[in-house]
């Protein structure tokens, strides 16, 4: 990774440096562990339980998988009598990995009462005991072999962080009381920035991670690219530009959509983005910090690929391709709003600076990219090898991270997929145009 | 009701005489009230909000549902000022009412943190004190025209009592970590007792319910019927018997089953019963208390309709009619092993008397008679004419009560009624014979 | 059969009399099976091969089929030495019997192109020709065997003669094109008979067959039944009085309807009878005569279980049982709007006579009676008793022929079945009444 | 076009050079028309009827869809007083148009009986009888104005073409009677000649088409692609070599695939190529030249993207590029086993002559790219902008014609997409290498 491209993230740098030193490591690991703690902190007992849809996890269970996770890889690799608490749990927290053995069926998650919440605290308990004891004392030889491991672990957690958040808003959604995930006050504002578009020069460019720093294995390996001049819309798509193209008809018009969109949009009866609902002529948008007005000067949130497809369309623009948005990336400062701000929600850019903005945080940026290996792309050996390899196909790239992750997990190469259909991630807009 | 013919229930029918009387009917209610209170008692908070199939609903769903009928039916129509605690709860907590209004999907009920365990209990103590308050206060007048709709509230809550039961038990079945609801130690016998074949005269015989006391609308009226002279076996068909059936091949012999019911077979999987399972060559039982190896002597359990038809083919019998049940049954005192007994598992017959034994409890027996209207049935007005006849159709008769039933809660004329498939209520043989 | 009380099929009596007499039983097998050539002389080469719902087969499936069970049940049965033209016809043409062995699934018999038509009429030719000299030259002892067997083949193409008929009507409805089955004109007429009510008292009746004419096992065997009084409509329901039921909201009143009735029509989006369309404000019926406006004097047809139900119910009456429908019948001779008419369509009542009428012919008329077996009813030996028994759940009975049934296949006991959504036979609607 | 690049196709270059001259497009028009006749000679009429699958269309449907598309395209647009000959074909014959209107449903095309082929073959011959009018009267003008899409109907025909061949194949394979689409005699080999590995440099190469000559819109805009240096087998993969795959347990080892593919293998429960099928532990595979056994030294066929890439990922290797392959295509003549050699199937290798073989013909070869939009792609306005700019997504690009395209219809830059489980086409397997 060139330093000059990264000097704003030389804290981060700093802070990945030195893999090889316990206490960082042991600091990192506490740190983000105690975060899932304390996102679950407004949850009841009930709210840990219940999954409403397939693609939604329970509570609990992403608790107790990401234990599971440190347990699978390294606890039980390194110590070869390590003992879990329960010999079920292997079972039931297994998410996708084959090569570790049978897993309870995924869509069946929210049909376990037991292990209650309890149960799953104390096997965290657990867990962070053997593995502050294997960060402390184990030997140099087997430290080595696993620290990688325990860093994948780490931001592995960071991503179910996430999926926590995401999670519950599905769940909370869908309940006729709205729960409130977080109290916060937001001032309703209809003033949109100019948006501007950034142009940028056709050339090979080096696309992909390289360095020594954590990165998963799809980020890399660091290749040239050829790339036509394009430009990039300075901002992210708000709430009330895409009003506009509902109200032109947007969902209405076969011309403007990918035709396996359209048979989503037909089959799902979407008419607005998720979470949206009209009310006395009126949308609102369900949020983690309760029922709103739709705020037209926020970015535009929960649409799925064929929806910003089609907005781009209907706006004369088009998505860009992950390369595109990498190149556009490489002189930006990774900060914005993240989950670490607590604001659990997408926020309206104050006014434009004529620069790029909003590229980190707020909502995951659709790219008009599959997910598809880089060229040299090589899965780790393993079962860690499933970890993103496998997922090759029929998702599409998404960039930047949203107001959903947190701040130490992202990076510029990091690629992010889901299914062209999937809707509930904190996933919005930024377009490109040919020069 | 004919005093001869039910010298038996005459205990039943002093406990019902004096309907008029508020100060039993308060008893009667709140004695009802509490035993849900004490069927929950080993449960946790989680275990209260799992939904493991549609046709299951969440303890908690079944303890709002059941003062909501109370709600909906007597205090909301005898007080036009009555407010329910919570605006939502008459949507969340309709059944199948479609003329009280709109409900919550009925396969959903799972998908709902809220209102929490605690917050259903405070709905519960809310409708105990308002109903309280009505059947002690309320004026004659208004009192008359609710007081047998009281009565159909509580035996309404008594079946959802053994829903609860019933319920759980699948709820639990399915959870790896096999919890157990009820903690009773089980003393396996293979001993099992003689199986004779008890007689009855053809002629007309008067088939339902008449009289002052409590019944459902669909068990009259009472009307004649002519029946050809029968056979009824002299008990349960008990899981010995039908292992043999099994290892008869009993199960992939479609010359031995209605058209329907192999198809169901086959898509469904069927080897056994339901909640059986074979490990390392032995049948295991999963129960209400606990994981145990599958007891000869037990009655059968959990067979639909279809296993139930096709075991009494190979037997060279067949179900018995609900016609013939019921005049089989009308020398028989009701007793046997209900829910009161909190044994919570059908019990083996200990030994033969050379009569009819387990008419009452254990198991509902299935007959084949589907469920349709007696002649000259008619339906209640409003709402509550909801209760019972829209569901004559595609349904089979079962008789005589379950392990999960309370004793004060059954009839002679009793008609339950579930779908030829359905085997996760407890569900079991008696067979009959012509002559 | 008792002769008095039948003294008006005694034609029919004369025609069954002489089953042992061989020539009597070529002249009917010869006569059936030209008459299933002649109903398909309006279709070409491409009617003959869609299948244009599972229930629906293709008419060269049926033709071939019906051949097929003579080869099954008698020519190789009767000689050992039998050899079928083609040795993948017992697995293409069998059609539900599992003790025959493997068959082609059903709802993909019109994914066949070969054998084409062309085959099939050699198919049946080779089988006639089999089947003649068997009739005509097989030892005393051999026909004796299987004389019956040939009468229940015979009764078999009948039936399926009428779904020939319903299932063309089906494959030429969903076309875009319209065809026409058979060019007829009608005169549409709204002037509808008064409908009277026939009383009879009530008593125990003998309901079923016994004689030794033919009919299929489940009509018998000849039982008692306790009939309370009741009435019977005299005439069947009118297209005008069906369509008051609609005007009045009929298929959108839940009370009206059985509870798996509402569920179907909501999920199979139900409007009205099968076939019938609104254009510009009027409603038209497609009909084996072409589309036509809907006649209000005509029978209705093509309404379900359900819809005969809601019908009855919104009327203030029920559905007669199938018992009561067989008593009414008693003293009425089998005459009617049959296929041998060759209207294909049911036909206005003239006018009362202030007598039953319409009992026979024009539409199977749905009783609220479910099919299931009668006191001592026992199934054939062998592969033939899956002909009727195993069908014995989730059915209901209809009786009395239709418009596509032959007068010579009907009886007073006949006991037709189907499920309660079905729609594509000719079903419609008398009433009964409690006195 | 580059000449130099393409010198080998010159005869084809010629034949497209004078697009503006009438009487060259004609005799195209005619020959393409006439091959559709030609491929159809073996099919009886309920082979033009049957729809065996939702991706397989009937013969008929193609015939009458293809001349449809002339009718929308350029008669009724150039002539605004144009009729059909019947006011349904443009609703039954459109297949995915939104913007021409309303469409018979795509996976009902098997249950239109009528029109009849004979319809079919007339309508064909009034809409080649108009056209040829067209090209051959209209006005300068006019011509102009549609010539070019006269060239996409030719090819849309021919795409067709080919449809016509995998979808009776498909068609044929389910029927029991194993029909035989073309006789021709085949010697079984398993003389598998040497795969070697053919390879590339790194650097900027320019990528689409680019040209006079008709292509489809998503072949262009030609582009520059930095590509990394890469190597190609020099041939297709083999049956025999498949078959080491499949016993090594290919099928059943999930790290060898991915998610999506393995989950597509079990539900749809693939243990071969389509088409194989094992009896007496041998393997046979269903052509359209009948059963045969495989033949170790064909190319595979009828192979997922699923499979290619799993057997890529057991072979060390992986799939090529759409951009790898066609820029090794450059120096490669079109030539090879297509629809005009009559062979229907694909050929093997005589032998290796140290270069690339095979990349023209036998089979399409899936690439590791998903289809999507080259840099600066427009689709073409109006209705014809649906032809191919909607798929793109969810599909995989395969190159190189197959033994069902004709050979005048392929281009190097030409690109055909399927779902990455599609097995019905002819699909085969080329490897690549990082080098």
């Amino acid at each position: 990774m060139n330093k000059e491209l990264n000097g704003n993230s030389v804290e981060l740098l700093n802070e990945d440096k030195n893999l090889s030193d316990r206490s960082d490591l042991i600091r990192k690991y506490q740190k983000v562990r105690n975060f899932s703690f304390e996102l679950c902190k407004s949850l009841v007992t009930e709210d840990y339980v219940v999954q409403s849809m397939p693609d939604v996890s329970p509570t609990k269970w992403h608790l107790a998988h990401t234990s599971w996770f440190f347990e699978a890889f390294i606890l039980s690799k390194a110590d070869p009598d390590y003992v879990s608490l329960h010999p079920q749990y292997n079972f039931l927290f297994n998410s996708y990995y084959v090569l570790v053995g049978e897993r309870w069926t995924r869509a069946m998650r929210g049909l376990l009462s037991r292990p209650t919440v309890y149960d799953v605290y104390k096997y965290r308990d657990y867990v962070d005991e053997k593995m502050l004891e294997f960060l402390g004392r184990s030997s140099e030889e087997i430290y080595g072999n696993f620290a990688s491991v325990v860093e994948i672990g780490i931001h592995h957690e960071q991503q179910h962080q996430e999926l926590i958040l995401t999670d519950i808003k599905h769940v909370f959604s869908i309940n006729p009381l709205a729960p409130v995930y977080f109290e916060r006050k937001v001032k309703i504002d209809s003033n949109i920035p100019k948006l501007n578009w950034i142009p940028f020069n056709e050339g090979v460019y080096e696309i992909g991670f390289e360095g020594k720093d954590f990165s998963y294995d799809n980020e890399g390996p660091k290749h040239k690219e050829y790339i036509e001049s394009f430009m990039l819309s300075s901002r992210l798509i708000t709430n009330g530009e895409y009003l506009n193209f509902m109200e032109d008809n947007g969902y209405h018009r076969p011309e403007l959509w990918l035709s396996d969109g359209y048979a989503s949009a037909e089959n799902e009866k979407w008419s607005a983005p998720l979470y949206w609902k009209k009310e006395n002529s009126k949308w609102y948008n369900f949020t983690l910090i309760g029922k709103q007005i739709v705020n037209p000067a926020e970015p535009v949130c929960h649409v799925s690929y064929y929806e910003a497809d089609a907005y781009a369309r209907w706006s004369g623009s088009r998505l860009p391709s992950e390369a595109e948005w990498e190149i556009a990336a490489n002189d930006i400062s990774i900060e914005g709003n993240f989950a670490d701000n607590k604001n659990f929600h997408p926020v309206p850019l104050e006014k434009s600076n004529g620069k790029l903005q909003q590229m980190y945080g707020d909502v995951w940026e659709w790219t008009r990219s599959s997910y598809s290996p880089y060229p040299g792309y090589k899965t780790l050996p393993g079962a860690l090898g499933e970890y993103n390899g496998k997922f090759m196909s029929n998702q599409m790239i998404l960039r930047g991270g949203s107001c959903a992750t947190s701040l130490s997990h992202i990076r510029k190469t990091y690629r992010n997929f889901f299914p062209p259909n999937a809707r509930w991630q904190f996933m919005g807009i930024r377009l490109a145009k040919d020069v």
